[in-house]
């Protein structure tokens, strides 16, 4: 085998198996290794995990040992005991008690995209998204189908947020919206972006649209209404993602 | 954003997005994409490519030009219209008609171990296999579960064909096996692994064994039995994957 074609193979290696690499973080997240090695006060075996979580020992110590594998823990030897705690990608963005913490976006890629991203050939056959496949709700309407029950759209919501925390400030920055008094955030969810944007900018207001659903769950699930100069307003033709966020 | 932080950020979203690229890569194998542009005779177009694979204009452009940033296909732009071709990967390991193709393990991960993982979490806590879950079929011997129809044990046979094809050399150089005379593949499948030793090891001769099911496939599909050195021996105990390949 030459040098480049193994190369092409290792990524074709990875590529094909970046599914499960998904899956150890999903899994890891879901289970609550992150937490309890957080709240730890030294780190912990296998065993010890196992028994804290109630996981099978054989499947959490396969799993520990991968996350170490993939700097998501770190491990340790002591007295020929395998000893794990978090990593700083894990302590900043997996432990619940982070302010950076992408959990609700992982459990929405966990349980929602993943499962749509398994009927993609079928999906650019049809040149539409595969809801109706997946989730058994139509989806001649996206985001009818993404926020197709209570539970779900705060999923989303909470998912989004955890995005503009980390990624809101680049995103704002990309542009000088000093000049503008007042920003509108056309489809804005829970407000997470105007959070980040009446910090950013403290001379601005912002008025952030979304559908009537998302709006009473924002002012019922998130704190954002308590700063004054974020406003919301409800208007059924304006909903979340794919819509353009317009600076006024 | 500090730089270790972005940097830990940057491999978390690769982690989390890392099914979306197995996707990709998975759709446009089944779709047909490469075998499309290996047969054309000259670069094709996002609409072309369409037409000729019966899918989306939009769904295929997007399909097309997310394999190109994941260096599975090239781009070049004639007269402000984008054509795409293979690469040295996709023409060597994703091309029917290339000896070293990897389309029979792609499709076997798309279609079978894909949704397998998506039931990871739950088999951690659990400490066994999901195919129950996963495919409604009882999974307490994992075999039953794997070769549960003919045609899923033709796709793990014909996939391991593939990795054998690629890394069958490797796993028999590492140890010197010329003194054996007779060296036993025991769970050896379609006798891919066979195939390579006696192409390695001129002096030998390799016995397979496997139960009579995979046995009888490999008579029928394969036809590594022409080889003379190779024979082939039904043991109801013996199968797969898991078992270990002893030299005697």
């Amino acid at each position: 085998m030459t040098c480049p074609e193994e190369q092409a193979y290792r990524l074709l290696t990875e590529y094909s198996n970046g599914f499960m690499v998904s899956q150890v973080l999903f899994a890891a997240c879901e289970l609550g290794v992150f937490d309890l090695l957080a709240e730890a006060p030294e780190p912990l075996g296998a065993a010890a995990v196992a028994a804290r979580l109630g996981t099978s020992s054989c499947g959490t110590e396969l799993l520990l040992d991968t996350c170490v594998s993939l700097k998501l823990l770190q491990v340790q030897t002591r007295r020929g005991k395998a000893l794990y705690q978090n990593t700083e990608l894990s302590s900043t963005y997996l432990v619940r008690a982070s302010p950076k913490c992408q959990g609700n976006m992982l459990r929405y890629l966990a349980r929602t995209t993943y499962l749509c991203w398994g009927h993609l050939a079928q999906a650019v056959r049809d040149g539409k998204n595969q809801y109706l496949e997946a989730f058994g709700v139509p989806s001649d309407e996206l985001f009818s189908a993404i926020y197709r029950s209570e539970g779900e759209r705060l999923q989303v919501m909470r998912g989004l947020q955890d995005i503009w925390s980390i990624s809101g400030r680049h995103v704002l920055a990309a542009f000088d919206l000093s000049p503008f008094p007042l920003i509108c955030d056309i489809g804005g969810c829970s407000g997470a972006l105007a959070k980040e944007c009446t910090s950013l900018y403290p001379g601005c207001r912002v008025t952030v649209f979304d559908i009537p659903e998302v709006v009473q769950m924002a002012k019922k699930h998130f704190s954002f209404l308590e700063e004054a100069r974020i406003s919301f307003r409800e208007d059924a033709q304006y909903s979340g993602i794919e819509c353009i966020h317009t600076a006024v």
